[in-house]
């Protein structure tokens, strides 16, 4: 993604500590509590300008969202998309994912979600793609048992690679679509790539993996 | 695959006998003796007319290829192309994929070839697909140690089914494409299908998946 320098986005983004969680390491262990309720804890990784998270939370009032995303820049698009919408089910961190172990505890997560995540096309970025092995094991340990990773991308390297490392992985897949947005599926909510990528005719791809309790 | 009735097919193949083989069962454990090497044996599943395997012969002298067919009219076509091609590497068996193991002996198998299977759209029809879990079994027991399927298709449906069922069978993908003819594979042997769909500019989908010890 390309992403523009915005001075002003950090100070911002703290003025709204309410969707902008400060200190989210505090909460680990504790955001149902945050919350203030018993509902599932979903959270998207890498969720960038805010439409799928915020269509989500609109979509599943009895879900709680948590977008994580590290640049500040497109963060402050997802905040103002959540304070135009007024939900309340939809809350952002401002954080590398591969942190994520210190925000969330052990099964504190109900599902993950990567939508159009970089590609990192070159071989020497294995390591920094969302699906590669060692992001798989972080998910794998803050998710609930047999908990689903959500995956969809317009990349088909991207998408190629990461069917064969949840194969590696052991993952199982539910749902697969190589072609999402002729596959007669409902209720999807597009990402600001999403629209952009398929209006165009590109082929969106969709996958449902699941971790398998060993 | 349309067949067509041809009632002189099974006595054109009853009088090659070095090439299909009458009595298959009969050589079960013993096919490196039949072929009188100690070379791999690979298969293909569903060989049709013959185009795929006999292009491997040629191509991989080092190997021993066994095309498998139920339907007399199309193999007469594989039978005339090997005479034709005059390759002894490459046998025929007229025999249903169901009875595999009847054939050939745990571990026997280097490599099983699935190329442009009957898709079987219907749900009703699942257990006939050659990616159905009950195959799979079949080729895991007469495969050796970490054997690989190698699948290719054009047919959309019918590979995400696979990939679905290889997943929950835990086998592990060490290649996958999800447009061959743009990924720059080298050495590829067509088939008569996927000639005729890739030049009409239909993708084709290829996946080399490998079963695990357990």
């Amino acid at each position: 993604m390309r992403v523009r320098y915005k001075p002003w986005a950090a100070e911002k983004l703290s003025e709204h500590s309410g969707i902008v969680v400060a200190e989210p390491d505090q909460l680990k262990g504790k955001w149902n509590e945050f919350f203030g309720n018993d509902n599932p804890i979903h959270i998207e990784v890498g969720t960038g300008k805010g439409q799928f998270v915020t269509g989500m939370g609109k979509q599943n009032p009895e879900i709680n969202y948590i977008g994580i995303e590290l640049y500040e820049s497109v963060l402050v698009t997802a905040l103002d998309r959540i304070l135009e919408e007024n939900v309340s089910n939809v809350k952002l961190l401002n954080v590398d994912a591969r942190d994520l172990k210190e925000f969330f505890d052990d099964g504190e997560v109900g599902r993950v979600y990567l939508n159009f995540s970089d590609p990192w096309p070159k071989a020497r970025h294995e390591k920094r793609r969302l699906t590669y092995e060692h992001f798989l094991k972080l998910y794998e340990d803050i998710l609930v048992e047999n908990g689903e990773i959500h995956f969809k991308t317009d990349n088909q390297g991207l998408f190629e690679y990461s069917l064969k490392s949840f194969s590696w992985y052991g993952l199982r897949l539910n749902y697969l679509s190589l072609d999402l947005h002729n596959s007669g599926m409902e209720g999807n909510i597009m990402t600001e790539y999403e629209e952009k990528f398929s209006s165009k005719g590109d082929r969106i791809y969709r996958v449902e993996a699941q971790f398998q309790h060993s």
